[in-house]
Protein backbone atom coordinates (compact mmCIF):
# COMPACT_ATOMS: atom_id res chain seq x y z
CA UNK A 1 0.00 0.00 0.00
CA UNK A 2 1.72 3.62 -1.01
CA UNK A 3 -0.31 7.02 -0.77
CA UNK A 4 0.41 9.49 -3.53
CA UNK A 5 0.33 12.70 -3.83
CA UNK A 6 -0.32 13.80 -7.14
CA UNK A 7 0.07 17.65 -8.59
CA UNK A 8 -1.74 19.04 -12.15
CA UNK A 9 0.38 22.24 -11.92
CA UNK A 10 -1.33 25.31 -12.99
CA UNK A 11 -1.18 29.28 -11.72
CA UNK A 12 -4.70 29.72 -11.09
CA UNK A 13 -5.90 26.27 -10.83
CA UNK A 14 -3.44 23.31 -9.15
CA UNK A 15 -5.14 20.39 -8.61
CA UNK A 16 -3.95 18.00 -6.13
CA UNK A 17 -5.05 14.56 -5.33
CA UNK A 18 -4.36 11.96 -2.66
CA UNK A 19 -4.82 7.98 -3.76
CA UNK A 20 -3.82 5.36 -1.76
CA UNK A 21 -3.27 2.17 -3.34
CA UNK A 22 -1.38 -0.96 -4.81
CA UNK A 23 -0.58 -2.11 -8.43
CA UNK A 24 -3.61 -3.30 -10.47
CA UNK A 25 -6.08 -2.10 -7.84
CA UNK A 26 -8.87 0.19 -7.85
CA UNK A 27 -7.25 1.97 -4.95
CA UNK A 28 -8.70 4.64 -2.33
CA UNK A 29 -9.50 8.41 -2.56
CA UNK A 30 -8.05 10.56 0.29
CA UNK A 31 -8.71 13.72 -0.66
CA UNK A 32 -8.58 16.44 -3.24
CA UNK A 33 -7.94 19.97 -3.58
CA UNK A 34 -7.78 22.69 -5.93
CA UNK A 35 -5.18 25.83 -4.94
CA UNK A 36 -5.76 28.83 -6.81
CA UNK A 37 -4.71 32.43 -7.55
CA UNK A 38 -5.59 35.19 -9.25
CA UNK A 39 -4.22 36.03 -12.48
CA UNK A 40 -4.24 39.92 -11.76
CA UNK A 41 -2.06 39.33 -8.57
CA UNK A 42 1.44 39.30 -8.76
CA UNK A 43 3.56 36.82 -9.57
CA UNK A 44 5.64 36.53 -6.43
CA UNK A 45 2.32 36.53 -4.16
CA UNK A 46 1.02 33.37 -6.48
CA UNK A 47 4.21 31.66 -6.48
CA UNK A 48 4.40 32.18 -2.90
CA UNK A 49 0.91 30.90 -2.14
CA UNK A 50 0.85 28.00 -4.45
CA UNK A 51 4.20 27.09 -2.30
CA UNK A 52 2.45 27.48 1.00
CA UNK A 53 -0.57 25.55 0.28
CA UNK A 54 1.74 22.62 -1.32
CA UNK A 55 3.34 22.82 1.93
CA UNK A 56 0.57 22.48 3.86
CA UNK A 57 -0.94 19.90 1.76
CA UNK A 58 1.98 17.57 1.95
CA UNK A 59 2.38 18.03 5.75
CA UNK A 60 -1.07 16.97 6.03
CA UNK A 61 -1.42 14.27 3.84
CA UNK A 62 1.77 12.66 4.56
CA UNK A 63 2.09 11.18 1.21
CA UNK A 64 5.38 8.64 0.86
CA UNK A 65 5.80 10.17 -3.00
CA UNK A 66 4.65 12.70 -5.48
CA UNK A 67 3.68 12.65 -9.07
CA UNK A 68 3.74 15.95 -11.24
CA UNK A 69 2.29 16.04 -14.78
CA UNK A 70 5.33 17.08 -16.73
CA UNK A 71 4.41 20.38 -19.05
CA UNK A 72 5.61 20.87 -22.68
CA UNK A 73 6.39 23.92 -24.32
CA UNK A 74 3.69 22.83 -27.49
CA UNK A 75 1.05 24.03 -24.64
CA UNK A 76 -0.67 27.68 -25.44
CA UNK A 77 2.26 30.20 -25.17
CA UNK A 78 0.65 32.34 -22.87
CA UNK A 79 -0.35 30.41 -20.82
CA UNK A 80 2.61 27.65 -20.41
CA UNK A 81 5.14 30.00 -18.79
CA UNK A 82 3.12 30.11 -15.35
CA UNK A 83 2.52 26.25 -15.92
CA UNK A 84 6.13 25.17 -16.13
CA UNK A 85 6.86 28.14 -12.92
CA UNK A 86 3.89 26.20 -11.19
CA UNK A 87 5.42 22.79 -11.81
CA UNK A 88 8.55 23.59 -10.52
CA UNK A 89 7.28 24.43 -7.36
CA UNK A 90 4.80 21.29 -7.17
CA UNK A 91 8.17 19.68 -7.84
CA UNK A 92 9.94 21.28 -4.61
CA UNK A 93 6.32 20.78 -2.59
CA UNK A 94 8.16 16.96 -2.60
CA UNK A 95 11.95 17.19 -2.95
CA UNK A 96 11.96 20.00 0.18
CA UNK A 97 9.93 17.17 2.30
CA UNK A 98 12.29 14.93 1.34
CA UNK A 99 10.23 12.75 -1.04
CA UNK A 100 10.90 10.78 -4.27
CA UNK A 101 9.31 13.02 -6.94
CA UNK A 102 8.49 11.28 -10.32
CA UNK A 103 6.79 13.56 -13.42
CA UNK A 104 4.58 11.89 -16.35
CA UNK A 105 3.89 13.07 -19.27
CA UNK A 106 -0.39 13.89 -20.14
CA UNK A 107 -0.39 10.87 -22.41
CA UNK A 108 1.20 8.27 -20.16
CA UNK A 109 -1.21 10.09 -17.32
CA UNK A 110 -4.46 9.57 -19.89
CA UNK A 111 -3.31 5.97 -20.98
CA UNK A 112 -2.76 4.69 -17.66
CA UNK A 113 -6.45 5.74 -16.35
CA UNK A 114 -8.46 5.31 -19.58
CA UNK A 115 -6.08 2.38 -21.79
CA UNK A 116 -5.83 5.58 -24.50
CA UNK A 117 -3.18 8.68 -24.29
CA UNK A 118 -5.40 10.61 -26.52
CA UNK A 119 -8.52 10.57 -24.00
CA UNK A 120 -10.00 13.62 -23.36
CA UNK A 121 -10.78 15.58 -19.59
CA UNK A 122 -14.21 13.99 -19.34
CA UNK A 123 -12.92 10.31 -20.36
CA UNK A 124 -10.09 10.86 -17.34
CA UNK A 125 -12.63 12.47 -15.16
CA UNK A 126 -15.26 9.20 -15.83
CA UNK A 127 -12.35 6.79 -15.67
CA UNK A 128 -11.46 8.83 -12.22
CA UNK A 129 -15.17 8.46 -10.92
CA UNK A 130 -15.46 4.86 -11.88
CA UNK A 131 -12.02 3.41 -10.75
CA UNK A 132 -12.16 5.15 -7.21
CA UNK A 133 -15.86 3.99 -6.85
CA UNK A 134 -16.75 8.07 -6.05
CA UNK A 135 -20.79 9.00 -5.84
CA UNK A 136 -19.93 12.08 -8.60
CA UNK A 137 -16.93 13.24 -10.64
CA UNK A 138 -14.25 14.79 -8.51
CA UNK A 139 -14.79 18.55 -9.28
CA UNK A 140 -12.83 20.73 -11.44
CA UNK A 141 -11.51 18.68 -14.34
CA UNK A 142 -8.04 19.68 -12.56
CA UNK A 143 -8.72 17.39 -9.35
CA UNK A 144 -9.78 14.76 -11.64
CA UNK A 145 -6.36 14.99 -13.58
CA UNK A 146 -4.17 15.29 -10.46
CA UNK A 147 -5.80 12.08 -8.73
CA UNK A 148 -5.30 10.48 -12.27
CA UNK A 149 -1.60 11.60 -11.74
CA UNK A 150 -1.65 9.96 -8.61
CA UNK A 151 -3.65 6.75 -9.86
CA UNK A 152 -0.73 6.61 -13.00
CA UNK A 153 2.17 6.65 -10.05
CA UNK A 154 0.84 4.47 -7.83
CA UNK A 155 0.26 1.73 -11.47
CA UNK A 156 3.26 2.64 -12.94
CA UNK A 157 5.44 2.12 -9.60
CA UNK A 158 3.85 -1.32 -9.85
CA UNK A 159 5.11 -2.26 -13.04
CA UNK A 160 8.67 -1.00 -12.44
CA UNK A 161 8.99 -3.00 -8.97
CA UNK A 162 7.79 -5.88 -11.06
CA UNK A 163 10.39 -5.52 -13.76
CA UNK A 164 13.13 -4.85 -11.59
CA UNK A 165 11.98 -8.09 -9.41
CA UNK A 166 12.06 -9.78 -12.55
CA UNK A 167 15.65 -8.42 -13.44
CA UNK A 168 16.71 -9.28 -10.14
CA UNK A 169 15.28 -12.85 -10.45
CA UNK A 170 16.81 -13.28 -14.34
CA UNK A 171 20.22 -12.15 -12.66
CA UNK A 172 19.75 -14.60 -9.15
CA UNK A 173 19.06 -17.81 -11.97
CA UNK A 174 21.86 -16.81 -14.87
CA UNK A 175 24.37 -16.75 -11.38
CA UNK A 176 23.31 -20.09 -10.21
CA UNK B 1 21.34 53.32 -0.49
CA UNK B 2 19.79 50.29 -1.55
CA UNK B 3 20.89 46.73 -1.96
CA UNK B 4 19.65 44.50 -4.73
CA UNK B 5 19.84 40.62 -4.98
CA UNK B 6 19.65 40.00 -9.32
CA UNK B 7 19.18 36.65 -10.49
CA UNK B 8 19.39 35.35 -13.84
CA UNK B 9 17.43 32.05 -14.11
CA UNK B 10 18.96 28.86 -15.03
CA UNK B 11 18.90 25.39 -14.45
CA UNK B 12 22.25 24.40 -15.74
CA UNK B 13 23.89 27.87 -14.72
CA UNK B 14 22.16 30.50 -12.63
CA UNK B 15 23.76 33.51 -12.13
CA UNK B 16 23.41 35.75 -9.00
CA UNK B 17 24.71 39.40 -8.70
CA UNK B 18 24.65 41.78 -5.41
CA UNK B 19 25.14 45.82 -5.98
CA UNK B 20 24.47 48.19 -3.33
CA UNK B 21 23.96 51.91 -4.68
CA UNK B 22 21.53 54.75 -5.31
CA UNK B 23 19.62 55.66 -8.72
CA UNK B 24 21.72 57.70 -11.14
CA UNK B 25 25.05 56.62 -9.60
CA UNK B 26 27.16 53.52 -10.58
CA UNK B 27 26.78 51.60 -7.50
CA UNK B 28 28.94 49.02 -6.01
CA UNK B 29 29.80 44.97 -6.57
CA UNK B 30 29.44 43.26 -3.69
CA UNK B 31 29.28 39.77 -4.49
CA UNK B 32 28.44 37.25 -7.57
CA UNK B 33 27.84 33.66 -7.95
CA UNK B 34 26.73 30.74 -10.58
CA UNK B 35 24.77 28.17 -8.95
CA UNK B 36 25.27 25.10 -11.00
CA UNK B 37 23.33 21.75 -11.76
CA UNK B 38 24.01 18.97 -14.05
CA UNK B 39 21.79 18.57 -16.87
CA UNK B 40 21.69 14.40 -16.54
CA UNK B 41 20.30 15.13 -12.64
CA UNK B 42 17.15 14.82 -11.56
CA UNK B 43 15.06 17.77 -12.17
CA UNK B 44 13.72 17.04 -8.57
CA UNK B 45 17.93 17.23 -7.51
CA UNK B 46 18.06 19.97 -9.69
CA UNK B 47 15.26 22.74 -8.30
CA UNK B 48 16.14 21.80 -4.85
CA UNK B 49 19.88 22.48 -5.09
CA UNK B 50 19.07 26.12 -6.91
CA UNK B 51 16.54 26.47 -4.18
CA UNK B 52 18.44 25.37 -1.41
CA UNK B 53 21.55 27.70 -2.76
CA UNK B 54 19.81 30.34 -3.30
CA UNK B 55 17.92 30.67 0.26
CA UNK B 56 21.55 30.77 1.46
CA UNK B 57 23.02 33.67 -0.50
CA UNK B 58 19.81 35.58 0.09
CA UNK B 59 20.66 35.14 3.92
CA UNK B 60 24.04 35.38 3.33
CA UNK B 61 23.67 38.86 1.28
CA UNK B 62 20.70 39.99 3.26
CA UNK B 63 19.51 42.21 0.49
CA UNK B 64 16.29 44.67 0.64
CA UNK B 65 14.90 43.59 -2.66
CA UNK B 66 15.41 41.05 -5.32
CA UNK B 67 15.47 41.20 -8.94
CA UNK B 68 15.03 38.57 -11.57
CA UNK B 69 14.92 38.30 -15.09
CA UNK B 70 11.59 37.35 -17.13
CA UNK B 71 11.68 34.84 -18.92
CA UNK B 72 9.69 34.51 -22.72
CA UNK B 73 8.38 31.62 -24.74
CA UNK B 74 10.30 32.78 -27.79
CA UNK B 75 13.63 31.64 -26.59
CA UNK B 76 14.76 28.13 -27.19
CA UNK B 77 12.09 25.54 -26.45
CA UNK B 78 14.23 23.06 -25.30
CA UNK B 79 15.86 25.21 -22.17
CA UNK B 80 12.69 27.32 -22.03
CA UNK B 81 10.74 24.85 -19.37
CA UNK B 82 13.64 24.56 -17.32
CA UNK B 83 14.67 28.39 -16.95
CA UNK B 84 11.07 29.09 -16.33
CA UNK B 85 10.92 26.67 -13.82
CA UNK B 86 14.39 27.99 -12.41
CA UNK B 87 12.98 31.49 -12.38
CA UNK B 88 9.72 30.54 -10.10
CA UNK B 89 12.55 29.17 -7.68
CA UNK B 90 14.73 32.43 -8.10
CA UNK B 91 11.30 34.88 -7.86
CA UNK B 92 10.04 31.87 -4.06
CA UNK B 93 13.92 32.64 -3.13
CA UNK B 94 12.74 36.38 -2.62
CA UNK B 95 8.99 36.42 -1.82
CA UNK B 96 10.00 33.12 0.99
CA UNK B 97 11.87 35.73 2.77
CA UNK B 98 9.51 38.40 2.82
CA UNK B 99 11.34 40.63 0.16
CA UNK B 100 10.00 42.62 -2.44
CA UNK B 101 10.47 40.80 -6.10
CA UNK B 102 11.08 42.72 -9.12
CA UNK B 103 10.96 41.08 -12.83
CA UNK B 104 12.38 42.64 -15.77
CA UNK B 105 12.68 42.03 -19.44
CA UNK B 106 16.01 41.16 -20.79
CA UNK B 107 15.51 44.71 -22.87
CA UNK B 108 14.96 46.64 -20.16
CA UNK B 109 17.97 45.30 -18.19
CA UNK B 110 20.45 46.05 -21.39
CA UNK B 111 18.59 49.36 -21.65
CA UNK B 112 19.08 50.36 -18.00
CA UNK B 113 23.27 49.41 -18.22
CA UNK B 114 23.77 50.02 -22.28
CA UNK B 115 21.27 51.99 -23.25
CA UNK B 116 20.40 49.83 -26.02
CA UNK B 117 17.36 47.56 -25.62
CA UNK B 118 19.42 45.39 -28.26
CA UNK B 119 22.71 44.61 -26.95
CA UNK B 120 24.66 41.21 -26.98
CA UNK B 121 26.07 39.82 -24.29
CA UNK B 122 29.63 41.30 -24.55
CA UNK B 123 28.36 44.49 -24.48
CA UNK B 124 26.03 44.08 -21.30
CA UNK B 125 29.48 42.56 -19.50
CA UNK B 126 31.96 45.34 -20.77
CA UNK B 127 29.53 48.10 -19.38
CA UNK B 128 28.88 45.85 -15.95
CA UNK B 129 32.47 46.02 -15.45
CA UNK B 130 32.82 50.07 -16.40
CA UNK B 131 30.06 51.15 -14.30
CA UNK B 132 31.42 49.07 -11.37
CA UNK B 133 34.83 49.79 -12.35
CA UNK B 134 35.71 46.54 -11.92
CA UNK B 135 39.41 44.75 -12.89
CA UNK B 136 38.38 42.33 -14.79
CA UNK B 137 34.91 41.34 -16.20
CA UNK B 138 32.49 38.93 -14.09
CA UNK B 139 32.73 35.49 -15.69
CA UNK B 140 31.14 33.71 -16.72
CA UNK B 141 28.23 35.84 -19.04
CA UNK B 142 25.56 34.83 -16.50
CA UNK B 143 26.89 36.54 -13.46
CA UNK B 144 27.57 39.71 -15.37
CA UNK B 145 23.74 39.65 -16.26
CA UNK B 146 22.66 38.73 -13.04
CA UNK B 147 24.57 41.60 -11.89
CA UNK B 148 22.84 43.63 -14.70
CA UNK B 149 19.85 42.92 -13.46
CA UNK B 150 20.44 44.34 -10.08
CA UNK B 151 21.24 47.91 -11.41
CA UNK B 152 18.72 47.66 -13.41
CA UNK B 153 16.50 47.20 -10.29
CA UNK B 154 18.47 49.85 -8.39
CA UNK B 155 18.21 52.53 -11.77
CA UNK B 156 14.54 51.92 -12.26
CA UNK B 157 12.93 51.82 -8.99
CA UNK B 158 14.57 55.16 -8.76
CA UNK B 159 12.95 56.19 -11.30
CA UNK B 160 9.89 54.71 -10.51
CA UNK B 161 10.36 56.65 -7.14
CA UNK B 162 11.14 60.08 -8.65
CA UNK B 163 7.91 59.88 -10.76
CA UNK B 164 5.80 58.73 -7.81
CA UNK B 165 7.76 61.89 -6.03
CA UNK B 166 6.63 64.28 -9.06
CA UNK B 167 3.14 63.04 -8.92
CA UNK B 168 2.83 63.57 -4.91
CA UNK B 169 4.77 67.06 -5.76
CA UNK B 170 1.91 67.89 -8.46
CA UNK B 171 -0.81 66.81 -6.26
CA UNK B 172 -0.02 68.88 -4.13
CA UNK B 173 0.43 71.97 -6.03
CA UNK B 174 -2.75 71.33 -7.52
CA UNK B 175 -4.67 70.40 -3.71
CA UNK B 176 -3.11 74.07 -2.65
Amino acid sequence: MVRVLGIDPGLTRCGVGVVEGVPGRPGKLIAYHVVRSEPDEDISQRLLHLDRRLAELVALHRPESVAVERVFSQHNARTVMGTAQASAVAILAGSRAGLPVQTYTPSEVKAAVTGSGTADKAQVTAMVTRLLKLDAPPRPADAADAIAIAICHIWRGGTRARIQAAALAAARRSSR
